[in-house]
């Protein structure tokens, strides 16, 4: 797909995540570990080990026609697993037969697939932890400013922005921490050869699974689990979740930046025709991720439902939801931390928007500021 | 909606639970509750409390009236409210004035949907813990029974039927722990007032949240959370994932009741036009279950960009939503519990498959049988 | 399911469509009018199908018995036709092998929500021609009323009011045509027995089906369609569209209903809180069917992968999805057909707006009245 | 995104197509005929559309900085207009000014995408024909092939292969039908400056709007609909209903290939580990298609609520969506094509389960066949 088609929806440094040579480099970064976690366990010799890593290099195999092959068998491992072998007999003919040795199919795809679910999670981790000092010190500073608080998009009763701010700060919390305990859970390796039963390396098998767990830094789940997908699904949820919080924020803060309200912008961008015009371009990038998760969550969760061992199409329809969710997400994070820090508040033309509507200036807001005060302890 | 029409993603218990009486009665609990909680907190006298809660009897209330009158307002409180004030005024009109006092409607429709979902959550744990239960027996029974393992949906390798006992077990487990903590979370106390700031119950605001919260026996989280949606969106997404692990499991079995596979046959269900026909009933109620759920997870998310302090439509259309998210969760865990709980399995035609499959049944299914003791262990 | 659960998701005469007495007619509609068409093509006597079709009474069944049945066969058929094969009995024990006769349970149930299709559309029609004219007498109100035009909620250029609502009325009419369309091809006749082959009425099975049809007022399609839910799908589709289509309409009104805003102001509703806020009740009604409404057309598009000849959890999923993406639509046609018809338009102050935005009062919109005049006569 | 990530979803032909230089290509393509729109109209000079037409040369644009510039400013299309009047700068500065003249970002986005759905569709054409002519053939060929006819994934009674591909005909010929008329209705030019007013080319912005439509061979619709987005949705909605019936032949296909049924089987695809292994890979292929689109049409629809004249989310997420649903559709089509015009039909295999099932197979398959012939003539 094109980069131009996905760029609102993702962020430089994840589109590179996902890019083929990274999620090459993770696959075959999966088969090099498989190897050395044979030898380190004496399945296979050191040496075996050592020219199937040496043939693992990356800027060797050639995605395109990876990805082309992988539509005759319904995955891209088989190509992969035969560039490798071709490599490795290159070499060492001796060697070839112990390449992709006890794994199947989906062992690759879905570790390599953790394997760059991590990374995306340290890459967003640095927008998120942005966002939310941005919020946090976007209350504090808006502690005591008045402002009216609007439900069904009407004035109700004045609000201080700095409770509104902890508002947008708790949840934004709350979902990350799930979304990190979701990432905790589910990012593991998957490690069973073709039925799940590690029989293809023998009695040894799940000290071969403890081997590889280790050279991949994942941990090692109880058993594999190719078609019970809830680890993945509890991730894209919680990804979903997230966006979703994000996606509020900018509602909101695209509703303050109307220019009949004008009480709150973001720095924004520019316009193809109107050149003076600004438009919160950061709320726009966060809200059509979260117009679109919620369906891409739905299309991760339709996909549980998997046939016996390994399915017919559930765990391959998963690799581009996924990727889709994560970017999605990532690219929301960046825009709103962007649109948070740099946001420019006008409290005069809250104070003003206040007493047009009527509503009481005079409220005693002694409780928004204990909850504003919870909401940052507590969450 | 019609029961008719509801029938087959519903159980009793649940059903129950979400029908006009329950509902208004936990609609009614949570105002006789506020006026409790504001006596205890000396916000109104003992006997406005008791006059209030005399009042709010269900059965003295029109359910059907209340929803028809709900659409002219968007919200069923108002006219719920005012049939509340009514009987209030008619046993001792002074006390009129403190119905509803400090609250919004969005305190009571949460709050109540709060309260269901506890109950709720109870109703399903029986099903869920029958279910979880015949899986761990089942798998221990057949600890050592050789099936044939298949992936996409053809013969690949053997494996032990307890072994595919044991990952639905585990996999059960895992969402059902996920679901737990999500409503540990997510079933909480709503109560802000108009516009979240609980400026309308004075500065005593919290000590009402916390004697309100007390109350209704629901824990008091940090803030009122009228348009941050991230806790029930979680406990939507967790029911979506429990519910897709029982449709994996009932598409596995209803597989394995094809005749022509005839490994595993649920005590299922007839044919309104075949007498002696047997359907594998249960797997089709926790599939439909699964089918439905994923697009009703979906649009929970999609509500969660609220507006504001209170929202123009999003919290409005979240009630159908979670009564249908739960209650086909609940159908789906009694539907599955009563499947594998009269589970008949055919350890000869297991073995007999697996001869025909020729894929080798004399495999080392050492490490299947250390995997599914992890799995009964470590989930 | 709670009609208050439900109650801002439909309208009083679609809930009562969907109610449990309508449902039920209609399938007892099918049973009975199965029997005349056998009659009628001799396959049974005249008697027979006589008391059938006075044995066929809706309120001689107990539909919440029949809804708990179901649970076990997973469909509510079987305890629907037990029942009424009791009462036929009941009068002439040699008529009860007759019922349901050369049906199977799908047929009764497709066929009943085809007549209960019917009915809604009828229903329905009557709040989309209110809003269409509404929305034109409001575009030709409004022709030369010049506002600001605004992109990513930021002002950009002016138009007229009368073209924005222009807008909204052809948007309106071709989601409406398509629908309509989708509804006349695909609420037909469902009739083919057991596997869809009509074997079971013997060789006349074509002529009972034509019959059917006519007695039912049903288009006969061209082969029964019990695993082929294209159909419906396009409906539930065209309903998705035709919501998403009032909820672009519901956000504009509820924008401009700000009272930052004030360029306009539906009728609107209460607030349980504040006796005198102007709610923008019918937008909220209508903006919560469509954030919900998507993932109800997802559930039903996944409900489509059904096997063979008939499903297992397929179709079971189904009835509970179009019923509320059906009811989901009448909400908000009849919320949007109240809020345009008794729509304030302040004329004074979309000129002030557009003096404050500042882009050019003096814009010529000659080719704006040109578009208006297109978007009324083409749509 | 990944190729490798989007491998499985989408066909060599269909990436391309949606690939940077054919995106790229669309969009200078309609900046291009803008110019020679207005030159034809006479708003500007032949000499400045040919300068603009000459500088619109994809290879001379960057898509990635592009693609990477879109995020500032929620649009790709602000960068790629700067760049292309530096290079119109570059051969004639005095034309500079005209570049991009009356349009707005959308217009260039939308009408670039709706060139590229009209490409995709003729590729998609051929699929569909192919798969169509397929499916015609196998009914004939197997008109009187008596088989098993399974409800609930039971055997019911007998029917002929021949009408159950039948029925799988006309379902995909429905289904593309349905497509056919949404795109017909659905893919036209969007063209109406920055306000939906055609005001930035004055009072002849309609011939313009003609002369652009005739350049581009894309039809002319009654106004701009920038936030009107049912044309689209009909689109995809239509996308996701053939690719739900292409999953449902493929469930069938994939059931009727187990090795314990062994009635048909695709030619199919290997496996990484057990190279004799025949796996059903056109109907993974097809299935992963099947479950992921749902979600992605409520992504689609979702994004429908758009805001004023032009929305601040809602077009910026249909991109992707809309990229991934028709190259879903296309990969499903391409898949199923080869399955079933390599299907393998083993009739005695089916003559000895069906007698193995016991359910009488003397049935009276008359009217199978007339159903049969209805089906392939009727649709």
């Amino acid at each position: 797909m094109s980069g131009l088609v996905e760029s609102l929806g993702t962020t430089d440094a994840l589109s590179r995540l996902f890019s083929d040579a990274v999620v090459l480099g993770a696959m075959l970064q999966v088969e090099a570990a498989l190897a050395r976690a044979q030898a380190r366990t004496g399945v296979i010799s050191d040496h075996v080990a050592d020219v199937i890593a040496a043939a693992a290099r990356p800027d060797e195999f050639d995605a395109a026609a990876i990805g082309a092959a992988a539509r005759a068998s319904a995955t891209p491992v088989i190509a992969l697993v035969d560039r490798l072998r071709q490599r490795v007999e290159a070499i060492d003919a001796s060697c070839a037969a112990y390449v992709h040795k006890g794994a199947t199919s989906q062992d690759v795809v879905d570790t390599a697939l953790a394997l760059v679910l991590q990374s995306a999670r340290a890459v967003l981790r640095l927008d998120h932890e942005r966002l939310e000092r941005a919020l946090r010190d976007l209350s504090d500073r808006h502690a005591s400013t008045i402002m009216t608080g609007r439900t069904l998009l009407q004035p109700a009763l004045p609000i201080t922005f700095g409770l509104k701010a902890a508002g947008w700060y708790a949840a934004v919390r709350r979902s990350w921490r799930r979304l990190s305990i979701a990432c905790d859970e589910g990012i593991v390796l998957q490690f069973g050869g073709p039925a799940g039963t590690l029989s293809a390396v023998g009695a040894d098998g799940l000290k071969v699974s403890e081997a590889l767990a280790a050279e991949l830094s994942l941990p090692l789940p109880d058993a594999p689990w190719h078609s019970h997908r809830d680890r993945f699904a509890a991730i894209a949820a919680a990804f979903g979740i997230y966006t979703g919080t994000l996606g509020k924020i900018a509602r909101d803060v695209s509703l303050l930046m109307q220019q009949e309200v004008a009480e709150a912008a973001e720095p924004g961008g520019g316009s193809s025709s109107m050149p003076h015009k600004q438009n919160p371009a950061g709320c726009a990038i966060a809200l059509a991720a979260a117009v679109r998760t919620p369906g891409l969550v739905a299309a991760f969760l339709a996909a549980m439902v998997q046939e016996h061992e390994r399915a017919v199409g559930g765990w391959q329809s998963e690799w581009p939801t996924m990727a889709a969710i994560v970017q999605a997400a990532g690219a929301a994070a960046q825009a709103m931390a962007e649109a948070i820090a740099g946001l420019r508040v006008d409290e005069a033309r809250m104070a003003a928007n206040l007493r047009a509507a009527g509503i009481g200036g005079d409220a005693d807001l002694g409780a928004a500021e204990q909850l504003r005060q919870r909401l940052l302890e507590g969450a």
